[in-house]
């Protein structure tokens, strides 16, 4: 691959996607071009794509959009397969950038390459190390998560923030414009992708009509698909226009769109990885009846509201678990039932697990919520108890099958303090390899169980 | 005050309570009853009320539901003040514990002490140092924030969470099942308390029917009033009466109380504290119009869609600050729109503090709210950048005047880095101090600024 535009000058967005891919390591051979340099950390620079000892596969161009269309013409000359334009000032900006998006694609089409993007950050590929303009420090193992996006920004946030709770990725593709490939184009891929488990994109509109429904819904068949799709307002319509030149369409056809494909519908960035974690460890459609249960009255009766708030049910345990359970729940303040309260957030070991056992065998229920309470159980406890409820959570989890989540609340916010964090980390990532998703809160626990169901 | 019950065996209450009262400072004298100790925690231990130096205003009662009668006898004996029953195992168990419920009123009735609980906490007051059940760690600096819950549990947390947000309280009061005060007592008390300037609430039931709507009206024409009611489905109202014997009461009717008396609708500890944010640093109605900006068009772009989602609006800048903005802002990738999209995360400092001038005077705007997009900014641009930005949203909240809210996302979860959780917290407390609230996400702040509206 070739970066046109590589620089040593750290403000410019050739340097950031330089020191990126050096730093996750591509693993062809990677040529710098600028012909205003002789050497970009610590590699030769080449004057133009002429100049290279090979012609490149893919090309990025971190140049500015009105001296993108002489390298176009280069790289249609040296036969390059792909380029990803990086830089902005095309459609979005109005009918003279429009001109030059229109001009970019002609030469594509008659240089016969691909185009992705302009105005985005690229293709993050942990199986070639090809990454994203700010995406220096993105897992390198291969997952089965693919995540397509107009906007730059998310692309690098959901990759990252996957990174950090275990979330692996087949790719992820910031494609901002689609003046050539567009997300029809990758929901195809990505459908057929073997490599691909689960497909989830952030659009802001969608161009091709029709097929795209089509595209959409064969996709949904496949396998889970997680739609986040914004411009629902007037003035996001508005902002969707000046960001990708896209049209946002109605509110409400997308509504139908995405709800007949059987496609799961996401706002935000948390909630999109919430479902990815849910359907990755509860499976598709785990059920809406939940076992709500945690050291305290409160917890659960919060997170009953929740849940019924969602859509979901916590019904009345079964008669043969509501004996086992109240005979292991024999002390003051607990209370065998549906939501459970286990009287305190410090709970005697031996005493839990029989608890949690029954919870999980319990027939009436398909997931079981647990509040870990760290929050103020903590304190009380130190790390020794609650890191042992966090061994008999996955140790049940495995020996009985049971879909089970978790709620850790990530409790202080003091700089001087980061001993809980650390131990809430570990403790996710604890869960995560057992598992059990964790959420931070238990209101996006059951708002990610409802979504995919 | 005196802990009955206090115990040298660490998982008991009375071990927690009276660690707590010890490692918070509590500043009278603090008086430890149980019969079977000499010592504990260093301190001589009494056998029973009558044996302190002096009979006690307060008293902590941590022994089990049935063996607290006989020392409800003793405080009326030796004309104790005000008793707290921090154990479970009354009203909320059934016709028993609500016999021996009733016994605990008539005892103090006629004894003349007032109770809190049972099945509770106690008091937090950072005046006098008392604390909760878990509470050691508690702020010792006085707010202006009450908090009343009947879960003992949240009224922790909220404590807690309050004290790493930088949120002071003016007292805590977890009061379980009420079986003497009760929520209409303390909105009373609160209401009239010169050093209470919010008053918040978790809330399973109300006693008081008539006379609770009309004190609860009272209390916010007084001073912004936070409700968190909780019981709203059928299985939260089960968890309720088997929490604290609470009748949850229909929500339809919750729904109408907290409307016309003009308290503000919280639902979960995030939100009930980001409410509490947005009214200390935005203003009890700040305006519905805001004007959001950040380096990405997604993050506008999502933040517009959440706004408007949320019943507040985006409107178009005024002509003079539209012209002035992108004469400001003339860059490639950025827009001078609401939303507004600085084209970049990495922002030169000169240009980013003309644009949120600009951003801060705009007169069709009430609020505005920045999306500090350090998810993925501070990977390209360090430290400086990002902490510099910080800067400047400080001063120019402190010279233009207009309420801003700040978004920073807490973006890595990875145990083996909290170098990124570190500079955020570090963010997270500067903004603060200088009066702009930080939310962790851009749902969660605009649902802030519309609740307080």
């Amino acid at each position: 691959m070739a970066v046109v535009g590589a620089s040593n000058s750290p403000t410019k967005f050739g340097y950031m996607l330089t020191r990126s891919q050096l730093a996750m390591g591509f693993e062809g051979p990677l040529y710098l071009v600028n012909a205003n340099e002789d050497e970009i950390m610590g590699r030769p620079a080449y004057p133009d794509l002429h100049s290279l000892p090979e012609p490149p596969d893919l090309v990025y161009l971190t140049i500015p959009a009105h001296r993108s269309m002489e390298v176009l013409k280069d790289c249609a000359a040296v036969g390059v397969k792909a380029v990803v334009i990086v830089a902005s000032g095309f459609r979005e900006i109005g009918p003279e950038g429009k001109h030059l998006e229109e001009e970019a694609l002609r030469i594509a089409r008659e240089g016969g390459f691909r185009m992705i993007g302009p105005n985005c950050f690229g293709i993050y590929n942990p199986r070639n190390r090809l990454t994203l303009l700010p995406g220096h420090d993105f897992s390198t193992s291969l997952g089965d998560v693919a995540f397509i996006s107009q906007s730059g920004g998310f692309s690098a946030h959901v990759a990252r923030q996957g990174k950090s709770l275990g979330i692996d990725f087949s790719a992820v593709v910031s494609y901002g414009n689609a003046a050539d490939l567009d997300e029809t184009d990758f929901l195809k891929y990505f459908t057929e992708d073997p490599a691909t488990g689960i497909i989830s994109a952030y659009l802001e509109g969608a161009r091709g009509g029709e097929e795209f429904a089509h595209v959409l819904r064969r996709a949904a068949e496949a396998k889970p698909v997680i739609i986040w799709k914004v411009g629902r307002a007037e003035s996001s319509r508005r902002a969707v226009i000046s960001h990708t030149g896209s049209l946002a369409g109605s509110p409400a056809l997308w509504d139908a769109l995405i709800k007949q494909s059987g496609a799961i519908e996401a706002a935000g960035v948390d909630e999109l990885l919430d479902i990815v974690l849910a359907i990755k460890m509860l499976g598709r459609r785990p059920g809406r009846r939940l076992l709500i249960c945690g050291g305290g009255g409160g917890l659960g009766t919060y997170g009953a509201d929740m849940a019924e708030h969602q859509g979901l049910s916590v019904p009345p345990l079964d008669e043969g678990t509501l004996e086992r359970m109240q005979e292991a729940l024999d002390r003051a303040g607990a209370v065998a039932a549906n939501p459970m309260d286990f009287g305190a957030p410090l709970i005697p070991v031996p005493f839990l697990e029989a608890a949690i056992r029954e919870a999980a065998g319990n027939p009436t229920t398909d997931v079981l919520v647990f509040d870990l309470a760290v929050n103020f159980g903590y304190d009380i406890a130190g790390d020794f108890g609650i890191e042992r409820a966090v061994e008999i959570l996955c140790d049940v989890r495995r020996d009985v099958g049971k879909p089970m989540a978790a709620v850790l609340y990530s409790r202080s916010c003091d700089p001087d303090d980061m001993r809980f964090e650390t131990m809430f980390r570990r403790m996710r990532k604890r869960l995560h390899r057992g598992g059990v998703p964790v959420f931070p809160s238990m209101e996006r626990a059951v708002r990610a169980i409802a979504r995919v169901n």
